[in-house]
């Protein structure tokens, strides 16, 4: 009559007490966090333990030195590229996700012109916000899916490939995070962290500018949140020896003007030309001044922006970006005639119902208008409309006039254009006298201050 | 590039919103709690959704209401018996488990005997404590996989009852419990009522007396934590309309003198005869007083008490034992010639390395040391010895001469026998003055004490 009051039969009684002491808020070795990964991704483990000791650490947290075990363990479950043989600094970036965020394809050709390497493997959107390799499928012809050695070749030859993630890549990440999306324990900045981390590091690089959104289109809706993260993962990479910087950033409204894969890629043209919205411009110049000045490209971080203003206006950015399509497979005809993107057969606007002032711009909102146009994903099975998407012509603290319009829709259905603008209209908060701006760059975590 | 930071598939957001919600700490409805009850139980929740659930329950702790709602949902699982044919109050009695923990034999014939009907469903032992099953599986010819109806008709016939769960009785328990006993979620006072008290309830009785043990041969080390889970039984038995007490008494040594199988059954036989150990007595009457309490046989549980020990004396109670014997398909004869148990071949005393007293006794190690005998379980799968274990022939605060037995193993094995012994003499500690003694019931929470 004794049951509840058991211990677990001791075949599994190693994962149990592994389970026992996060959920008692202990500290695991890196040993008992590989056996973990280890028995995980090879099947020994079952998945009714992981996720129980998942939730264990979302609720008691990890220690610095856990999260940089469990990075490190999930790390070398798979291939580790070497890119030894470039001898320039190898850099990336990666965002955590927003709405209209599409600098990935203004930076990799960006920092390749500045003289580094930038090995850039991406995801797809899901939810409200897209993603980088939905962008780059709009163009037509282009091939994400390269294999490592194709990817290389591309990388010797211009400096910079974009691809997914592949099958040899942090394969304890992929299982891992399968998991954690079905039982609750994605939102965890410990987890977050190693996941991200652990696929970035994979890419063999010598350093990591992160984009750390904050806002209503953001993971992280508060400035603490982002920041806590954002320290996190910058000394983990600290922790294994790369160089790390980490911008918390606005997203509490789409960057740039266009939201949608095809028409997000037309505005990154304009940026390329030294063009664009100035929000999306300057972000730009931001991300790609930290990576310049990772890789040792200047002495200043301003230097760094001035170089990367330079490179854009020069169009050796853009010529990058031209050989880069080319090599993926691309298409480039459409650089100089965008109109053979992708292009949705309808458009209507959505006109302001008052004078006045744009107050704020509900970001997730927006996201989920081009997710309901078919431009998004609400499961990772759906496929996505390149055409469809919003271009704002209206952004937070712009004056606007009853009957003007707010933003137009590119839709290839009524009802989901019906159902968009419903969302639209929602999204739309007008005012009577302009809000205080935000700032772009909220907050810069780098070296000194991450320990 | 945002993977991370995305919501779960739509198709399972259901459970995941379930999930999130307890890690959050917030409470679940009665309605939510039956879905993740139901959806398990039928399979179309998957394990590894329950293993994050029972851990964020673990860590968060459940409110009373959603232990109540757990256990409600549990309880409804499968068949609750409906007793009400039996005129006579229906009343049980639940211990949380110890070494030496025999009572369930006395009391159930004892109750019987003061005009309950006392409808038992235990368990079997597993790691240091016992179960009551394997006990009465020691009495040759016993049967413990009575069908229900068999159970009703031996009910009818003498008053009392002792079988096993059955496939009938609560499978959600039995599901959520083999779950919790892989994945380090079993120690939660809110868990342990739902599942103790899911399948009690299932009994159909009008009240239950609990004996939640505490101490070093005990789940609930500290009085606290089994006053805790005492108060949480009480409370959630009240709720659903049963009369409750729990009684918090001393497992810091073993109860009784003997411990092992067919010795404890021996045992027994002497307190059912009025005789038997003090403590053992003792605690058999206050649980068979507080049964009778609950039931209504007295206006005050001393009366209570003195009918309980008037029903020993005067051999009601063994009688009742007898005839339950008989109609479970037991042979009886061993009642009046107790070698008719299964006898262990070979003995061996441990003798006192000094002169002193027993300062204590490390309870849980007699236990693991009848196990190592062959006469408990390490994992579920294992058999039991029914002729081995120990008989102890000094107790707390007992004086101790060098040489003199401590206590007397009884075995089949050699090898097991010198590793229990080795248990043995480190369990006893010697000292040089007897140490204050501990009272056998520590504390009684009864209605008033639980709100």
């Amino acid at each position: 009559m004794n049951e509840p009051s058991q211990p677990a039969p001791a075949h599994a009684s190693r994962t149990v007490d592994l389970i026992r002491k996060k959920r008692d808020g202990q500290e695991l070795s890196r040993a008992e966090i590989d056996d973990l990964v280890a028995g995980y991704t090879s099947g020994k483990i079952p998945d009714y333990q992981i996720s129980a000791w998942l939730m264990a650490a979302v609720v008691r947290g990890l220690s610095k030195a856990e999260t940089a075990a469990l990075t490190d363990s999930m790390l070398h479950s798979g291939e580790v590229l070497d890119l030894s043989e470039f001898p320039a600094p190898k850099i990336d970036k990666h965002s955590t996700g927003g709405v209209g965020d599409k600098t990935s394809l203004v930076l990799a050709p960006l920092a390749a012109a500045g003289g580094l390497v930038v090995p850039m493997i991406s995801g797809r959107g899901l939810g409200h916000t897209g993603g980088t390799l939905d962008k780059l499928e709009s163009i037509p012809g282009f091939q994400v899916g390269l294999s490592i050695v194709r990817f290389r070749e591309v990388l010797r030859d211009c400096g910079c490939a974009m691809i997914g993630q592949t099958a040899e890549i942090a394969p304890a990440d992929r299982k891992f995070y399968s998991l954690r999306d079905v039982t609750g324990t994605v939102e965890s900045p410990y987890l977050i962290c190693a996941s991200i981390m652990s696929k970035k590091l994979a890419e063999g690089v010598d350093g990591l500018v992160l984009d750390v959104k904050t806002g209503s289109g953001a993971f992280m809706k508060t400035e603490e949140d982002a920041a806590f993260l954002a320290k996190l993962m910058v000394e983990t990479g600290q922790r294994m020896g790369k160089k790390m910087v980490a911008l918390i950033t606005d997203m509490d409204q789409p960057l740039g003007l266009r939201v949608g894969n095809a028409l997000e890629v037309e505005e990154c043209l304009d940026v390329l030309r030294g063009r664009g919205p100035e929000d999306l411009r300057q972000l730009c110049l931001e991300l790609a001044g930290w990576m310049l000045h990772l890789g040792g490209r200047s002495s200043t971080i301003d230097q760094a922006k001035k170089l990367a203003d330079q490179l854009l206006r020069s169009g050796q950015a853009l010529e990058k970006f031209r050989r880069m399509v080319e090599l993926q497979g691309g298409d480039p005809a459409f650089i100089d005639d965008p109109q053979r993107l992708p292009q949705a057969k309808h458009s209507v606007d959505v006109a302001s119902p008052r004078n006045g002032f744009i107050g704020a711009i509900q970001c997730e909102m927006v996201g989920t208008a081009c997710v309901v146009l078919g431009g998004g994903r609400e499961k990772k099975e759906d496929s996505v409309d390149p055409a469809v998407g919003i271009i704002l012509h209206k952004k937070v603290s712009d004056r606007v006039s009853a009957g003007e319009s707010l933003c137009t829709i590119h839709y290839n259905s009524e009802t989901r254009a019906a159902q968009a603008k419903k969302l639209l209209q929602q999204s739309y908060q007008i005012v009577e006298s302009p809000p205080a701006p935000r700032r772009l760059v909220h907050r810069i975590i780098s070296a000194a201050d991450a320990s």
